[in-house]
């Protein structure tokens, strides 16, 4: 095949990977520096990355100098920025540098979290940090790993959603098949999704009020129908912030009809949760101590990079209870002596990185005050921006503003608030997500990207403004 | 509250995060460069590392150097080495320089690749490296994304896992609570979690041949009692390299059961998989075309760190029926075209971050003449070791050696191999998994760390010998 002799070893070596690291943590430099310069979507047609790409891997090693070329070459022209300021889009999906310096120790590393025995500081770590973020969120203190309870992290609330709906059909006496789960029709996708995917027959979707917040009589009515009808209630899920409009159920009176029919109430917080670092939004959580399980991702909105989602539960036996097998090869004294937690028995998948080094960071490095700072200026951006909209004669808010999302329409109805959309995505520096409910289309606005301050608000604002105007001049 | 003035800004300055980032670079250098010399478990009590840890979050921001201070002071004593080259503990959970850059670009661009539009080319590198990987290892062509198929980076092979069967039950007919999973008793723990998160019934443990393999006759047996008994069989998972001694099940025999009865066949290759860059080991994955998924994990012994695990389809569109939801936030032009694949229907979470990037850097940096010289002398290294164990007069190999892992035991029964295995651990710079089959105790030497070579091999043999030695003269 070759003539050339083996090499002895193929790794990079030490002094290399210092050299190259420098390189690299250059460029990501460069990158977060330059960021706002960049069109946020690449204008680039399917395929158009692959076709850069030889269709085998190379026979030999590369250069990592080639690698870090095409990264510029290949790979930037595909790339969406997500961490543009000018990142209106969806909800945010922060890092910042003390995220990305944790992550990259957590590489380093390379240690799984599986058991506690399997590496003691990450299971710590992250019992700490979770433990930390109760009082820092105003949760139930029940909810500490000292407590009865118990925060882990999690890829994405997409899984701690299935995995709390997993736990309560394996509570729940019967067949699967008849069981009920319930959300408002607001609920995020991840919920009907993790409803199917552990097996629920039925996800009823309750309908809101008109400020999108799920109707307590409208959810035990559906309740009362369901037993009437031979079916089993099992779950309910309680959104704070929903992703549409960050509309907020009413947790308490949703946690009171949850217990009188032995219903899990699990609440997804994921964007919002973030909030609640500062006491004026943690009326929006009020009824908590009425919850069974809770998720809140800290990639959204409290600058760590994804994955980070902190999956709490009231009562850590049934979570246990319902995911712990235990093989020989996994068996040791620690986990054996019942002092320790194993982390591998609070979600599906068996081996963990340790995710809890970046949260820690970004914790200690931002200080629980500079976390606040950042969420209420985001906060009062959206207010400033709302109030902006709705003097606004040819605009109106179709949703309160409770958190860091303007949600609103223009007033002459579906055609022109997409081409407003359009539009301000069309600058290029900017990007808004066009969504609908029911056939009201409208626009979303999410601040809270980690850089993004009132230059970017304001700018937007006057792309708002002016493309208003050119349409009105126009017609 | 206090009266210093609020600062504008908490964010760690890009010229901080270059300076940081390079001592981290170093940091990891210099752990990389030392790991060698550190006791692989640690020597911690339970609740050690968190009594370091303050119980509440600081208040201010904490300077960087008092983070980085605090991996040494709190985090490294609790910390145990997966990275040195003396572990030859569970399977490797590798790492390497190239991927721990791969994963430090990743967190630095913070992208999602749930959608295609969220950010193409982690879509589209993803794409790229899973069809390097079916030639690489001599899948199925089908398996490519241009084909009928396809491959989608998960956490981990008990995500995978969990999703077939959830794929699986979804194309079945009837109620999850009369579904079968099959899988033989040496199965991975993750195939009894992964069917009950998924809600069937039953799982049937098939027993094994004298190899540990799964036995077809028997599995071919259990189906038939099934359905004579009312119950629905649904699934096997057959196993390339079982977790206690690497056994290889009949794939094609189980296969052709599987064709025979309508079952879904998933192969869980989550270690070996990786030695299928050498053709020499392809025979052990003879009849792949019977399979319809796949998973192996480059975050195991492909230099790749957690997490990274392919699952591979042999027909995406099952896959992509049971678990796509779509909402009008999540709406787009490409993805309504057809003509690009949004992962984020390809598993339960919808958030994904860019895990490609780190397995595209690796594949380059090492060529795959890289990854086969470091696969090909893992294997040379362990059949070596099992050559001087078959030849020791105290010891005896309880299984074949067909990838990386030696599993062997002390002729003189269990609590000399459990005082071995002690012993060896005991050393500090080399550790084993103690483990059982039955009521047999026996030792996993698992050799393919990255940085393993023939001098801590030879350094654990002559261990193993003194300590026999040393036992025989003292008694």
């Amino acid at each position: 095949m070759t003539d050339r002799p083996s090499r002895d070893s193929y790794h990079m070596s030490t002094d290399d990977f210092r050299r190259h690291g420098y390189e690299v943590i250059d460029w990501v430099a460069d990158y977060l520096d330059t960021v706002t310069d960049q069109p946020i979507m690449p204008s680039i047609e399917p395929g158009a990355i692959r076709e850069m790409i030889p269709t085998t891997a190379p026979e030999q090693p590369e250069p990592f100098g080639n690698i870090l070329g095409d990264l510029d070459r290949v790979v930037m022209p595909g790339i969406t920025h997500w961490q543009s300021p000018g990142w209106f889009a969806y909800f945010p999906a922060n890092t910042s540098p003390p995220s990305i310096l944790g992550e990259l120790v957590a590489a380093g590393l390379g240690v799984q979290g599986m058991l506690w025995s399997t590496s003691p500081a990450a299971t710590e770590v992250e019992e700490a940090v979770a433990d930390w973020l109760v009082d820092l969120l105003g949760l139930p203190p029940g909810w500490k790993t000292t407590g009865p309870g118990g925060g882990v992290i999690q890829m994405s609330a997409s899984d701690s959603t299935h995995t709390a709906l997993v736990v309560a059909r394996e509570r729940a006496r019967g067949s699967a098949d008849d069981m009920v789960v319930y959300a408002s029709e607001q609920a995020h996708s991840s919920i009907e999704k993790g409803a199917r995917v552990a097996g629920y027959g039925h996800v009823r979707l309750i309908p809101v009020d008109d400020r999108y917040a799920m109707r307590p009589d409208a959810f035990e009515e559906a309740v009362e129908a369901d037993i009437a009808a031979g079916l089993t209630p099992v779950a309910v899920v309680s959104a704070i912030g929903t992703t549409a409009t960050t509309a907020v159920d009413p947790v308490r009176t949703i946690g009171e009809i949850a217990r009188f029919h032995g219903l899990w109430h699990h609440v997804d917080a994921a964007y919002a949760g973030t909030a609640m670092v500062c006491e004026e939004f943690r009326h929006f959580q009020d009824g908590l101590e009425l919850v069974d399980s809770y998720t809140f991702n800290p990639h959204k909105w409290m600058f760590t990079n994804f994955d980070c989602s902190l999956f709490y539960v009231a009562d850590r036996a049934p979570l246990i209870e319902s995911l712990s097998i235990l093989p020989p090869y996994l068996r040791n004294e620690a986990s054996a002596s019942g002092q320790v937690i194993d982390y591998r028995d609070w979600h599906v998948p068996l081996g963990r990185r340790f995710r809890a080094l970046k949260l820690w960071f970004v914790l200690r490095s931002y200080g629980a005050e500079g976390i606040r700072h950042h969420v209420r200026e985001h906060v009062a951006l959206a207010r400033s921006l709302a109030d902006r909209i709705t003097a606004h004669p040819m605009l109106e808010p179709v949703a309160p503003v409770p958190f860091g999302l303007v949600s609103f329409r223009h007033v002459g109805g579906n055609d022109p608030t997409r081409s407003l959309a359009g539009a301000i995505n069309a600058s290029g520096w900017a990007y808004v997500t066009p969504s609908t409910i029911d056939d009201m289309a409208f626009i979303r606005v999410s601040i809270g990207q980690t850089n993004t301050t009132a230059v970017e608000v304001d700018r937007l604002w006057n792309l708002i403004e002016e493309e208003l105007s050119e349409v009105a001049g126009s017609t």
